[in-house]
């Protein structure tokens, strides 16, 4: 492996699934991870934090769903804005628990969360096809209801398991608050944006062009990498529950990778060696990332050991 | 009148109320005040927005309450969660609605939402004598339930309605994020900040003094105006249902006030001539920020006539 220069932007995604399923739990989980984030500042880094939201904008979807169908009068709350309650919630847990961390480590840095917005295309392809699923499973009998009260919901049979909805996971193309990523930043915060990929929203061009929620789920992976673009980052260190890409995933000859480049991480995706909902988008985001101007590296690796991941020392290195 | 000199940086307060109770009428509400937002900024101002989340918190605290009745694998979240759920979902309607605004005057200015925690005194008066009542009514017995659940809760009997819970209302003593605010302010952003008061928290001496969250409500008026103090604004502007702070109000002989000066508004406010729970923090927060410095001005006033407000032309205008 080349010897390893420290880098000075890191963008940071960490997995929803990392920050477990209630808050009692996820201010639990944070409070772990905020020492690890600190040491990744002391190795000489700036660092931008995004994560994840599946089980958290889940929790929230559902719980309204339930109060609903209990009584009428409770709104239902649709995808974008329980998305960004998520953001509000996560956020509030992760500045939380990194200013836990700096009080104890007596550092004085500021932490700030923005509520991110990311612009998608209409025309994305992933509208005509949408298979992201979200929200409880229900019988078919209230699946024809929701489809009856939404028309505009695609609604599929889950390998036996019931009816859920499923919508786009289009493209990010524009962070639509990159200014106050990049303010903050040059202001040397802690900065934490584009929570479970950002609220998704489109152009409404019947509105003169008007940004409007749309309820879809833009990969948090991908989003991390325009937020890595965008920020002008070196690296990307995209943390999930293993700690390295492996080929022959769960066979007898599962070979875990260590450094790859673009090129070769290409060739596996498309021979398809990767889990197409969990580890093949990390590999995607991190192509991309390093393919979008030389000298960028992207680093796939646990939580757990993101610090000696960012030092070379664990986890997947994929570089040009 | 004294002649209206155009203020520099001006703290905008809205009510949760003029928020409305759905997703629905919220973004409706968001967007038909935001035009009025963009003027007080032409009128040569920088702004600063906070605002309620009464309704809003509400909705997702009941919500999730109502989801682990029926079943109870939903995790019960407590307010600090659901404060900092509702800053995200109002913040991202007023970030959506201000930049539908700006997009149709062609104004290409940013805007962005901090999640602020605001920290307040463990030792509060108020958390010895809760009065706010938060949550839905409970039936006698869902009450005794709640009390063998959650020792630490008060629950009273409201008026003949059924059983509340009461949380305490202490007063602000520090926004944490508040070099976030600022550190975007001095950058020219609209900054929309401490929502719903912030989501109280309190230094945990029992683990070094690191923050977490208590189950209490600040005033957001009080709230509006430390935050006014810290970003060292010219002018607080409290926003209500409104055009004018009355005495006698509701009476005959009600006499709505133009301009009064801090020592008037606080005779009248020991006088009791406000209601406790809507116009009186109000006027207190206004003597609060127009006593801490010569020269700082409040207006209690108008959603609708905001800017007529500001420039002297509705609203009550308090000094010293």
């Amino acid at each position: 492996m080349a010897k390893f220069e420290s880098p000075n932007r890191v963008v940071i995604a960490l997995g929803g699934n990392a920050l477990g399923n209630t808050p009692v739990e996820q201010i639990k989980r944070v409070r772990e991870a905020a020492p690890t984030l600190l040491k990744v500042i002391e190795m000489g880094n700036e660092i931008i934090i995004t994560h994840g939201n599946g089980p958290q904008v889940g929790m929230i979807q559902n719980a309204f769903a339930v109060a609903h169908g209990v009584d009428p009068t409770y709104p239902k709350i649709d995808l974008p804005e329980c998305g960004a309650m998520s953001q509000g919630y996560i956020g509030y847990h992760l500045q939380q628990a990194i200013g836990v961390a700096m009080h104890k480590a007596y550092k004085r840095w500021h932490v700030a969360t923005v509520v991110t917005q990311i612009e998608v295309d209409p025309d994305d392809p992933s509208f005509q096809n949408p298979t992201k699923p979200i929200g409880a499973f229900m019988t078919e009998e209230q699946a024809a209801d929701e489809r009856a009260e939404h028309p505009e919901w695609t609604i599929v049979e889950d390998s036996g398991r019931g009816y859920r909805r499923v919508v786009a996971s289009p493209e990010p193309k524009k962070i639509v608050e990159a200014s106050s990523v990049l303010n903050l930043l040059d202001n040397e915060f802690i900065v934490i944006a584009c929570g479970g990929g950002g609220v998704p929203v489109v152009r409404d061009y019947s509105d003169k062009g008007a940004y409007k929620g749309v309820a879809a789920v833009i990969d948090k992976d991908m989003a991390g990498e325009l937020l890595a673009e965008d920020c002008r980052a070196d690296m990307l260190v995209l943390l999930t529950a293993v700690d390295h890409v492996a080929i022959n995933f769960g066979r007898s000859d599962q070979q875990d990778l260590e450094d790859l480049t673009s090129e070769q991480a290409r060739e596996y995706a498309d021979a398809g060696q990767f889990g197409k909902g969990s580890m093949e988008p990390k590999v995607r985001a991190a192509i991309r990332f390093v393919e979008s101007r030389p000298g960028r590296t992207c680093i796939i690796g646990s939580l757990e050991r993101a610090a000696e991941a960012i030092a070379g020392l664990s986890g997947t290195r994929i570089h040009l």
